[in-house]
């Protein structure tokens, strides 16, 4: 392995601690002697073009912080970039599309935040079977106790729908194993052998998907064709007494026709995403007492950000041995990319 | 198997319907033909203490609306008693000591529910690490969004004390498998086989469970000896950043100790259960951010009654064939329990 390659990490004090907390940031010294780390928000990194036209990096490492790079560093005669590696998700606002066009190879956290969001999406279903949103209410302002019978539900027993069958999809099958549900999914681009070794089984329409679960998970990728995919005629083939759960992306339900849904009461229903965002405050969703809601927490927790530095430090160290990286954002991912 | 015992079961239209849906209800009366179902809720049941001299019943099936056995009955020169099944959980109430002593077998749901106790615990786990009852609140009533640095921890990474390791916390640890966590258990009388069994480490102390893991999830059975059990010394031992989870018994952690705690803010404190049930709507926990209430939900939902149900008719099964019945309330069982 080639060592002594220029890199420049731009990240903040705090993320240099949740992304590369001992033994990563050991690790990517150890792979980039040279390596300088530079945090965005200080003083100095006012003149960052001229930083970037000194330093002449060829592997760059960003966070959250980085405002966008400068397309005029293209027409540098010394630009260098060869590799960026994101710490976080989406890049369309840190990279115009000229730097991809020029052959940059970019990565960012992938796979690496599945599992947490995943979780989330166990943490919803489960909640909104026990109704904890309103209870939680109820239990800490209204000074409130069940009644005999109090109904709630247990995810025993269920069958369970997953909307797409990417990454996410797949772990939360995992975390759904020892529930021992009946599990499926409607990817169609999903070969068999995969749902085999989940032990998923595909439902071949999503209205199918809908109305055969009385669990649904919405994981369904966004495009621009995606877009309220989940109408209200799919929303109301969901047997009665059932559960539908956004971990994925809020454009792709019609959240009018959910919420006229979530309003007749039945459905129980618990939101991570939703179409615009921040929520807005007069949102009818707030105050529903069958709704669940949480403000985009899905991605990963503070303490799991240093699962997405490992991925990026594995990442340096196949770019450094030339072998394929993982989590490429490719011209047509950054394209779909929001 | 010698069929035509007799049998009553003294079960509500609602009990009958959510603890024997079919086939359960079917399979009962296959074995007992000449089983009687009476409401005890309907007006005929008013002199039901002639109508148990009238039917003699070897066999009682039972739910949550029966009142006390009359210790009279046992005066009853044709009194036949020899099996009581009841369909939920303690017995004290319904069955005067007098009966067991007279060599009457009971039963009772036992490990039928224990699945379903796990999963809130699971679920109460996940939603102190994610917050999502504070969220609950903020989101629903005062038009809140996330700020940037939101903290909110995931399960992965973390590691899990089982304090108790019954079949509550056996159906746990199976739920925590694809996490991935370590888990470690204090329970002194279970064998090293079954720990292994479940890949769970053992604790030697009390103090190294509370001291050795950052998630607390309380199962210590109920006993006089137990009270207070988890004292403010111990629940001070919990990692910075920890969370206590009680789906246990109340009375087994000093509630004044714990509060004091919560109030610092610092610890996480998921309960279900608690020393004084209902809970006083005055309680010092209500109110609290970093506290999740739940009353008392972990019990059997509404849906799984019929785990209890089916478990009664496999005792019945048992009883009629002479095997070994499952979840006896023996006398000291009967002793032990409130």
């Amino acid at each position: 392995m080639s060592k002594n390659r220029t890199a420049l990490a731009l990240l903040t004090e705090a993320e240099v601690l949740d992304f590369l907390p001992s033994p990563s940031l050991e690790r990517l010294q150890d792979l980039l002697p040279d390596l300088e780390i530079v945090d965005p928000l200080t003083d100095e990194f006012g003149d960052w073009p001229r930083r970037l036209a000194e330093k002449r990096p060829e592997i760059l490492i960003t966070g959250w912080k980085v405002p966008t790079l400068p397309e005029s560093w293209l027409e540098d005669p010394n630009y260098s970039l060869r590799y960026l590696c994101h710490c976080t998700g989406t890049v369309r606002k840190l990279i115009p599309r000229a730097f991809l066009d020029r052959g940059l190879v970019v990565t960012n956290w992938g796979h690496s935040i599945s599992r947490v969001v995943a979780e989330c999406g166990l943490l919803l279903t489960l909640t909104a079977l026990r109704r904890v949103s309103s209870w939680s209410i109820d239990m800490h302002l209204n000074g409130a106790w069940k009644t005999p019978d109090v109904y709630v539900e247990s995810l025993f027993g269920r069958q369970v729908g997953l909307h797409g069958f990417g990454n996410i999809s797949q772990h939360l099958a995992r975390l759904l194993k020892p529930f021992g549900v009946r599990v499926s999914t409607y990817s169609p681009s999903v070969p068999d052998s995969l749902l085999e070794s989940f032990g998923v089984a595909r439902a071949e329409s999503l209205e199918d998907l809908f109305s055969e679960n009385n669990v649904i998970i919405e994981l369904a990728a966004y495009k621009p064709e995606n877009r309220h995919l989940v109408s209200e005629k799919l929303l109301r083939m969901i047997p009665e007494g059932g559960t539908f759960v956004n971990i994925g992306r809020g454009a792709v339900v019609d959240e009018g026709a959910l919420l006229r849904i979530a309003r007749e009461g039945c459905l129980q229903v618990a939101l991570d995403v939703y179409e615009v965002e921040p929520l807005p405050a007069d949102s009818g969703f707030r105050g529903l007492p069958n709704v669940t809601l949480l403000p985009h927490l899905g991605g990963p927790t503070i303490d799991r950000r240093q699962d997405a530095g490992a991925h990026g430090v594995d990442n340096i160290e196949r770019y450094l041995k030339g072998e394929p990286l993982e989590s490429v954002v490719s011209l047509s991912v950054y394209d779909r990319s929001t």
